[in-house]
């Protein structure tokens, strides 16, 4: 389950700074193991989420690999983008194992476009988030036209735990020019 | 337990902000329900503690309703400048259950200079925070000779939750002066 245990995301945002200039904002977007919704909420105000793809599969070796499940058992694959009013913030996809989540869990996760951040908080769910992969990369048509920059992205990749197993795999990404502002 | 279920801490931060000017560091720092030593580490590089004071307590009226315990159960009472280097960058005082920690936890609590959100990962401790309380304070000689300033001090309590109950009650202050820019 902790295939990546000794990745430092403190280190890691270090090397990235050697090559790019990172605003505080930024580094704590990368590393912190709290509620990316609730930093967005501060900064910007109460977000939502506008639900790109909402889908259901059976996993395949990657996403079993990937949440330390079999292969076949039902995963929810969503992607969002999070937004204060119509302002993209950060596009997040996620890989949720079914059997792991209550009915209540689920139905939030299934039916209402509520961020997971919210979600874990309204049942009082308690986690650990392990930072799992910090980079920049390149844009793509997708993501050029959601942030309207064809700037570079920053992105992470985390595992929200509970019950000592992967509860979600979460990406999130956004533009290397966004959050640079200090105030 | 949830005594202050109802405490919405970004509608408190946007309060404060009519009256003061926040940085984007600070309004996280105030409401994030991350690790704040993480946060530290990323902006600032690997901060250490300095343990002021150390002691264990029958718990009074005061702390039995604070960590909802009874009277006289025995609470450790921490408060320490975590740093960077020689530099103050927040003072914290902690109350803790003895009961509710496991040998070693409590081991990292008493002997080590280690910051709790240290000892959490070191533990792999599933937890979530609820913060109950930000404001603005006046310093006071203490906090002054500390910081090195006298201006007014941002401040926030806040409890870690695991397994329903709680583990940690946190104070954590800092000067309104800084973490105020954003590079």
């Amino acid at each position: 389950m902790n295939k990546n245990d000794n990745f430092n995301v403190i280190e890691e945002v270090k090397n990235l700074e050697t090559e790019y200039r990172l605003s505080n904002t930024q580094k704590i977007l990368l590393s912190t193991d709290g509620s990316v919704t609730s930093i967005l909420d501060v900064l910007k105000g109460n977000v939502n989420i506008k639900t790109l793809l909402q889908e259901f599969h059976k996993a395949d070796k990657f996403m079993a690999e990937l949440l330390d499940i079999d292969e076949g058992e039902e995963v929810n694959y969503r992607v969002v983008i999070i937004r204060r009013k119509d302002e993209p913030l950060i596009y997040a996809s996620s890989y949720t194992p079914i059997k792991r989540l209550t009915k209540e869990f689920k139905e939030d996760l299934i039916r209402a476009d509520i961020p997971i951040g919210r979600i874990l908080k309204k049942h009082k769910i308690e986690s650990r988030r392990e930072v799992q992969a910090v980079e920049v990369k390149t844009t793509n048509k997708e993501l050029t036209k959601i942030f309207g920059t064809e700037v570079d992205l920053l992105s992470r990749k985390y595992n929200i735990i509970h019950k000592d197993n992967i509860l979600i795999s979460i990406e999130e990404t956004f533009p290397i020019s966004s959050f640079t502002s200090d105030f």
